[in-house]
């Protein structure tokens, strides 16, 4: 079920009008949209092999995948037996509503409950670009180190909450959690914060809680349909 | 002795023609100049703080710190005593020519031996934009996992070295250290790779022996000065 995007041509168009309209298409479509953002290595893809078996059961489940090379995370998801689309950037730092739109056609997509957007690991660049979706959940590694909040503040500012993942490391290394936490609230004030881990699975069920939780008040939203 | 540069305006010239002015610069002062790229929190910094004292005994060593926001990496340099120039970048996703030769005239960044250039976090952008420097060090987190090399080749297409730090944790995760050289290697065949932990010292003495060879190397040929 995994299909390959190559972005080749110039995406035209101002980004924030697509994803305007992305929003529009999502809405129409009764599917709930949450990009995942983070660096390399965060455990993007570790985590949505965690959660999809859990939540396919009750709900249609896709996964748009954007790397810059290869197909590599769209087959891991493809394995879990739900459609992918996987968009090849060839180079580009981050996904873009453009992008997103053209995967919007693949079989399957709109036809989820919940679409996951997997952007490209890159801390800085995709905070940027509205992609459209409903929740942005920025994707942490705490090996990455509590100062990373302040240091790439926009894409906190931009977020709806972060998955602080790989806290079974945390004992291993000189990382202060409860200061990452803090760190991202003093940017982005109130910001729900799920400590995670794809070893121990610590947290899993309270972020697909969030998860559910944010789709039933997007739903009972009169504008939201 | 820590100054921070914010880059405001937006930096003209194309950015080949000032990478190759940097570099007859360094040259003519006699300077060797490393780049540290990679994801953040893969211990750009922390690697600097464990070889810079080791190497300033014998060397004059000198640091420029690229971040999109904070001083935080330039502080932390500072502290060891070495002249540093913190360029903040105020949201662009790498350090560009630009950017650098600007920082090149604060205090004793040119009087160095060894000048230091610590890359923004990002395994994307920095690929495309040389700086002058005479060797690209690639500096990865074990825990970011082996796949890096295939999911984002630019920034080992251009690589002179891999630094594939925090080995001290891979016996915690799932990560496969040998595969994650053979993929650095599929992208850019007879890379040097120092598996390093700056909790154990592991590699420490070898990534500054070749550090060394390669400044002498650079020393012996006669039109690099």
């Amino acid at each position: 079920m995994l299909s390959t995007i190559a972005i080749e041509e110039k995406i035209l168009g101002k980004n924030d009008e697509l994803a305007a309209l992305n929003r529009t298409r999502f809405d129409a479509a009764g599917v709930f949209v949450v990009t995942l953002s983070g660096s390399p290595g965060g455990g993007k893809t570790s985590l949505l092999e965690r959660i999809v078996p859990r939540l396919a059961p009750g709900w249609r489940v896709a996964v748009i995948e954007g790397d810059v090379a290869t197909a590599r995370d769209g087959e891991r998801i493809a394995a879990l037996g739900v459609p992918v689309a996987q968009i090849v950037t060839n180079g580009t730092c981050h996904l873009n509503a453009g992008m997103v739109a053209r995967a919007l056609d693949r079989a399957g997509v709109l036809d989820a409950d919940l679409l996951f957007l997997e952007n490209v690991g890159n801390l800085v660049c995709p905070a940027a670009f509205g992609l459209g979706e409903h929740e942005r959940v920025v994707v942490m590694g705490a090996t990455e180190g509590e100062d990373k909040p302040l240091k790439y503040p926009a894409m906190f500012r931009k977020a709806d909450a972060m998955v602080l993942n790989k806290v079974d490391l945390a004992a291993f290394t000189p990382v202060d959690l409860d200061a990452f936490e803090t760190y991202a609230r003093q940017v982005r004030p109130g910001l729900p914060v799920f400590r995670t881990s794809c070893t121990t699975d610590e947290g899993i069920e309270e972020w697909i809680a969030w998860l559910t939780d944010r789709r039933q008040s997007w739903r009972a939203t009169p504008s939201a349909r």
